[in-house]
């Protein structure tokens, strides 16, 4: 073990924060102070490295608009969305599993009446019923739960990377009913490159790693006394559950879809967490 | 000890870059993302401060401009640009000890002839005549080396934040002469805080510290065959010395300014260090 460089710049950063007025942030930031000035020594980066660094989170930012957050995709490829997604919600399996909420939400959309399609216009997709039970902990029924709702169009594109498409194509809300059942129309999602024409899609080619994501729905549900959950349905049989770019599937959340009298339709029942 | 939150998570995201062409970035990028997840981890990070930490980035880009770079002083007060500085410069005190570069270097400046004035309107400050050599590390003089200096006004800020100012005030290029001599006037610098109305004031702010920089002149030297040093003056006395927000001050860079018969003046001769 050799003696690492410039010990007292971390002592000093670190005791300089001592009048912070929030312990929570001083503690915070002592943390990232020492991993960041820990991470430099060990790669003991050379000052055109540090400038290229610099440049690649001002790009970052820069990508950064009303419809793209760059940096959440940054968080997401590196792993650091889940991770922070397994600190913070219990796996033990009592509660429907969560993952990454993404880039893509746009806010809440208008709701829509049980069985209604969330198309806004016709799409060369498969079309598929979604079904099934928003419940607690116990499988009770959570009557008029928000159930918001969003994915991509056959293209692999949100309506937001797409000129082409009406606004909220593929995005809706809907509330559970008295018995917990919700019940929707849509396409059955398909696998997608994560936007590669900024910084993150740079650094996935450089670091060798495909951009794609496994075909997926994304599910956000809120109802008073639970906690929200953020989610996606996964596709069995996608040719990227191993390897999704941004470490997202749960095998939990996979499903496998099912042809009835109503045609394809896949089912599938949450169960939320009381509040803390 | 307990057991680290999620490990395989970090192992997956290294190993995914396993086939990344450049097998530095590789090494970077792997020393990154561990360092990151640990403090992730350390920190147990809820999701509403990773929300606040990607807001954080995302601002710190976005302030990033064509005359501002919010990132580089992000990284100056922290303490990251000066352990960069550190990794990469010997200190044995052969040759002059480097320092920050800061966000406020605004490309190259006219050449002016030897003692001239870098002033482009008067100013209410102390007149001070900058003077000595450029030498090796052997005490050689090096003819031709190019010198570029920038300072802010006595308002405490550099042209480029100042509408008021002209452009290139307070800034110039030279060249040494045949003997290694320089020559120029100037203002006795005075403290001054660095950009407080973007991201990194605000974080100065929580973490109760000050946000001001010690009195000091910039240096830029650069002639064939050595590296260029980059680098600053610092006068003897000022309340900052000990607590510079960027953490830039080394006891080899303060100066005592002097009076003599040309009136105040502050002589420095600095040592280049050979390319490697």
């Amino acid at each position: 073990m050799t003696q690492p460089i410039f010990p007292e710049i971390t002592e000093d950063a670190v005791t300089r924060m001592k009048s912070a007025a929030n312990p929570r942030l001083r503690e915070v930031m002592a943390i990232i102070t020492r991993h960041l000035h820990d991470a430099v020594r060990e790669a003991r980066l050379t000052e055109e490295e540090w400038g290229q660094a610099i440049d690649y989170l001002t790009r970052t930012g820069q990508t950064c608009s009303a419809t793209r957050q760059e940096f959440i995709l940054l968080s997401d490829v590196l792993g650091v969305s889940m991770l922070v997604d397994a600190i913070n919600h219990d796996d033990s399996g009592a509660v429907t599993a969560s993952t990454v909420f993404g880039p893509f939400y746009s806010g809440l959309q208008p709701e829509l009446p049980a069985g209604s399609s969330i198309l806004k216009r016709e799409e060369p997709g498969e079309d598929v019923l979604m079904s099934g039970h928003i419940l607690d902990a116990d499988g009770k029924p959570i009557e008029a739960a928000l159930i918001e709702v969003w994915q991509t169009a056959p293209n692999g594109l949100y309506d937001v990377q797409d000129p082409e498409q009406p606004a909220g194509h593929l995005r809706a809300s809907f509330r559970s009913a008295a018995d917990g059942s919700y019940r929707f129309r849509s396409l059955l999602p398909v696998y997608y490159p994560i936007p590669g024409d900024g910084p993150v899609g740079e650094l996935l080619d450089a670091m060798g790693r495909h951009p794609n994501r496994p075909a997926h729905i994304h599910f956000m549900i809120s109802a008073p006394g639970y906690r929200r959950l953020v989610t996606h349905l996964f596709v069995a049989g996608d040719p990227y559950l191993e390897s999704d770019a941004v470490f997202g599937v749960k095998p939990e959340l996979i499903v496998q879809p099912e042809t009835s009298a109503e045609g394809l339709g896949i089912r599938y029942d949450f169960r939320l967490a009381q509040d803390a």
